[in-house]
């Protein structure tokens, strides 16, 4: 396994494996590797001659300091999980922005909701980063988790708006056993609020459950979701919202096509000093059954 | 030469050009070619094993309709150039942007002064296609005249802050006997403008002859320069100023560098219209002789 933390060189070793006819695979990371990264590289595996997993802790897309700084780093640890997954290579660079920085890839409509709304400038550092990933590793396919719905759906919007011509391909979130999904944020829980934590997957279904019972109005879904995040009392809501999961254009009633319902929720940290840690998790619910005839 | 209208396949010509070895040169155009937009070419031949031209006028750059449904267009005469100049590909697509398109390429001070005082979004327009041209033709390297001086300042920060790995090139401007640059828009000059229009080289030269005399005044220069305009009784002045010829930030007196003159000047438009047609030229003015001890 190659381990690069240079852009030229990473991009002459693209160059010699798209010489070679090898098509290339990138899992773009901010490390703290888990299980739902190793889904992507497994996909990755199958879909593509070569792998390269990025590991960057990209600071532009941290709207927090504090974020910033508790975010988990474990590189040893995550270069033996590429090394035993089969990856080609790992980029890890100490830095990719120059001091004097200046230029930003930004989306309109889909970066604005959401995570968009919380997190200003969020979508900013993660479509620069994308960019510049993208033309580091001159990837065929590249691969991003479905639990970052908005994340995703802006990278598609992102390569087809420039033209990177490469495929994007969204990754079905990996869950702990109890349905929490895998997050590298997650080893900031313990105890009750890890318990409680299952309140957005519970949240996700409930609403599931409604939609298939024949529930079509948007803020009644809403409510439900809500009701059943309620029934957590350290939870603190930050967005329960439906959204158009190509667009992300808020939803009209009466539902009639598949909605994404999209979750952020934050939950007291475990070291308890006061800060929090903010879950997200999403579902593409189904469209409501067909009103029968009367 | 190939003539390709689509994205994908420029990036299949590009990609087999680069399989077989060969360094690819881009120069992006929006038509209307004149000896200008050969003297990049020719330098692209030099430089390159295959060069490629685009010719695309870029809606997203134009901050006016006016001047946007104005801009001359002679698509079979710059093919005709561009296979008696030797290009092996010519891309002119009919469209670059989606309907829905909605990504930007942003820079920040580079963009601010100067021209993108003048035309808001103008830059913006020219970071996104540029990137979105870069993107197509996958160049080893690309050129650019230097007569859009902050245009060729942009595109070098652009390139090193998204790290294309692509070397811009930058081409004097070529010039009309009496000293006018050559512009697309210059057709729209004629009779008295026409003759007028030279008070732009004239301002440039007047301003160098000053530094060279030993005036390091930056407000002075500028006054030279505003003068020389001033003898054109049909020139409108947009902007004439001094600045930093990498970063474009403002300068210092008393002036101790090569400093960058940058013009903006308007000329009635030969239509007669009540329209005008917008001159740039610029020049890199020597640093002032050292002071004597004395």
């Amino acid at each position: 396994m190659e381990l690069i933390d240079q852009v030229a060189a990473l991009q002459a070793w693209a160059d010699e494996a798209r010489a070679g006819g090898l098509r290339i695979g990138l899992v773009p990371t901010m490390g703290a590797l888990h299980a739902g990264h190793r889904a992507l590289i497994d996909e990755a595996r199958r879909r593509a001659d070569r792998v390269v997993v990025s590991i960057f802790v990209n600071p532009a897309q941290f709207d927090e300091h504090a974020d910033l700084a508790a975010y988990p780093r474990s590189l040893e640890a995550d270069l033996a999980m590429c090394r035993e997954a089969g990856v080609a290579c790992v980029f890890a660079p100490a830095e990719l922005y120059a001091r004097d920085h200046e230029t930003w890839v930004e989306l309109e409509q889909i970066a604005r909701p959401l995570c968009g709304a919380s997190r200003p400038g969020h979508f900013r550092g993660v479509a620069t980063v994308v960019t510049k990933l993208l033309l580091a590793a001159k990837p065929h396919l590249a691969f991003f988790g479905e639990k970052d719905f908005q994340q995703l759906a802006l990278i598609r919007r992102l390569v087809r708006d420039l033209g990177f011509g490469v495929e994007i391909v969204g990754v079905p979130t990996v869950r702990e056993p109890d349905g929490l999904a895998l997050s590298s944020r997650n080893v900031h829980l313990a105890g009750e609020a890890r318990r409680q934590a299952t309140a957005l997957v519970r949240a996700l279904a409930a609403a599931e459950a409604a939609v298939r019972a024949g529930e079509r109005r948007p803020e009644a879904l809403v409510r439900v979701a809500r009701e059943e995040l309620g029934k957590a009392p350290l939870a603190r809501i930050d967005y329960v919202e439906l959204r158009d999961p190509q667009s992300l254009r808020s939803v009209e009633a009466p539902l009639r096509d598949p909605t994404l319902l999209a979750l952020a929720v934050f939950f007291p940290r475990a070291s308890a000093d006061g800060e929090e840690v903010r879950l997200i998790d999403n579902r593409v619910l189904p469209p409501p059954p067909r009103e029968e005839a009367t």
